[in-house]
């Protein structure tokens, strides 16, 4: 065994070690999507339709041959006879020639024959007859198939938190279930004389326990699953079977407290008789007294964090998070970026708009660029 | 009836139309702070006790008269008798004269008559002897009581969702249980003849139904339950009874699609069987065809939002969000901040230090001020 009582070492040494011995693999279970949300993907999902998957209207009004309404004027309106209608989800025979029109609704599957739409705005009916009073291009207001999401395309990584954006492209190719890393389990407790339960009167000389509630809550922002297993005295064999009792239920193990030069300073032999200590002592300030073991088995993690709150949160954020990270399965952090556009955009007055984007890095910081994709798409 | 149809609004005026019109309390529950993160405070948590309760040393080492101290060098120490020891948590009946000193460690009541703590690393001890190194100034080492949380001092306010730095100061002062605002209920289902579930095969003609899971993720994210219901085919009594099983399971009810002013359009009437609609259409694009519905007794709410998955989604957070959110107990935002340092600050070579600091805006952006406090603080 290697001799590391009291000898410092640096966080990025500490968390080289750490993660060096550790050699837990991080376990998977299916979830329905509906129950997905802030969980971390355990595959890669790859799209096995097209989205949209057929042609599709974009607009409701009628489909024509583009052709035929090129002449089109305000004062002077093309008239094409209508044949027929499709609403959105219906499947239709009918075929669109030269000079006829078929009335659609937003998101139903172009008429064979038929290249583009023409809004309703731009049109009036009287009896079969439809008049188009502006020309459309082939494809105006049509999105193609696969336009927004092609078939094969790999949609969203393993290792991804799965937030609102990543459920929606889920859902547009039909994946009801998906994969997910299991939440490690993580048992904490606090160690020492001096503290005590909230829901106890204070006594004389103690104060309430803070590291059990705070983190607590710090496992459960790292996606990690906490067991409470409340306050140990400072004592050997209390603070044992207390180890014990953590390593029976958890991944990982965390204490704070006893680990001080002083008094009662007993978490590093404790944890020597479960496994091997690797780090006793890191160079920062505040969080010096921190003591990190693994099992023999490298299955399992202890850690041994300062006493002091503001010190053991500290230690948790730059050690014990990384760790919990890895074995929830994140791979990174996501962001939020300010950006300028980089193009001029023109609104209707009196509307805002909202626009997706693309953010290219330059050297003057993020810049916008707009997609021009209509707003059925979903990528 | 006010005659709404087809009356555009602005966002502003929607949400003032819709602030105005609602009658929802939120509700309120007691849970404990371990099951708190996450959660919306419901009531303002003062501190019933000073934290730390009494006189404190943040240091191990020797509790002495800081006057008996100041000749102390590094050649030539003062010695003092040792008269016992404090251990954290302990309560001691010691009593510091002039001459002597009491062995303490890091959190332990300071023991009468003591007004410093000298650093074990400043001192020797031989037999009953305590020889110090280095002078200590009155109050040093020792946290003086109340000085992290003052009794009576307003802690965390009404409002705020709770993370970790709330949870800490909770337990700090002891309240292991609070009232947090009960979770409102949303109901969400998709409208529409074109959608398919996931787990079906997809007709021709379909597209899955992206819509109900999107929704329901950013339910989730307001602090509010969804509750799936589906899809309605866009016909007049499957929607009207969706509609009644979503207003008797939730508070809210939301559907998209439908809504535009083509073939299938029918959410607007329908909602007016139930209630009154307050706005029909909104000048926003995307996101045009939006109704928002309110029953007679202004306790329910009802939206329908647009088909396309990005008009849904930006119409949600644009109008449906704010709500949510009022109805949730969310009082603002939170943010993240780049500041400037205010003031050079020194850290021992080879380690790290972290700084809670207080954020000043000034003309330049942020600057942030280092507290000086020790870091057994938690405030």
């Amino acid at each position: 065994m290697r001799k590391v009582f009291r000898e410092l070492v640096s966080i990025e040494k500490a968390k080289q070690l750490m993660f060096e011995n550790v050699k837990i693999e991080p376990e998977v279970e299916t979830v329905s999507i509906l129950d997905s949300h802030g969980r971390v993907l355990a595959e890669d999902v790859y799209a096995s339709v097209d989205v949209p998957p057929f042609d599709r209207a974009v607009m409701d009004g009628f489909a024509v041959k583009s052709e035929d309404t090129f002449e089109a004027m305000e004062d002077s309106p093309v008239v094409l006879r209508l044949i027929g209608g499709i609403k959105a989800g219906e499947v239709s025979s009918c075929e669109v020639k030269s000079g006829t029109a078929v009335e659609i609704s937003t998101g139903a599957v172009m008429p064979k024959g038929a290249n583009a739409v023409v809004m309703v705005e731009h049109t009036s009916v009287r009896d079969d007859k439809v008049y188009v009073y502006k020309p459309v291009a082939p494809m105006e207001n049509v999105a193609s198939a696969g336009s927004d999401i092609m078939c094969g395309e790999l949609l969203v990584r393993s290792g991804t938190i799965l937030t609102t954006r990543e459920i929606a492209l889920l859902s547009a190719v039909g994946v009801s279930r998906v994969k997910v890393f299991k939440k490690p389990k993580v048992a904490v407790f606090s160690t020492d004389n001096e503290i005590q339960n909230p829901e106890e009167k204070l006594e004389m000389g103690k104060i309430y326990d803070i590291n059990l509630y705070a983190i607590c809550s710090k496992v459960l922002e790292c996606n990690c699953e906490p067991i409470p297993l409340g306050i140990a005295k400072d004592d050997y064999d209390e603070l044992k079977s207390r180890v014990e009792e953590g390593l029976s239920k958890a991944d990982v193990v965390i204490t704070s407290g006893g680990t001080s030069a002083g008094l009662g300073d007993m978490v590093y032999r404790v944890f020597e008789e479960f496994g091997d200590v690797i780090v006793h002592g890191i160079a920062v300030k505040p969080g010096k007294p921190t003591v990190i073991a693994v099992t023999k088995n490298r299955k399992k993690v202890l850690f041994g964090l300062p006493g002091y709150p503001v010190s053991a949160l500290m230690v948790f954020e730059v050690i014990v998070s990384p760790l919990l990270r890895k074995l929830s399965g994140m791979s990174e952090k996501r962001n939020m970026v300010k950006a300028v556009l980089s193009v001029k955009t023109y609104s209707d007055v009196g509307r805002r708009e909202f626009r997706p984007v693309a953010l290219i890095k330059g050297d003057q910081g993020f810049k916008a660029y707009p997609f021009t994709s209509y707003s059925g798409a979903i990528s």
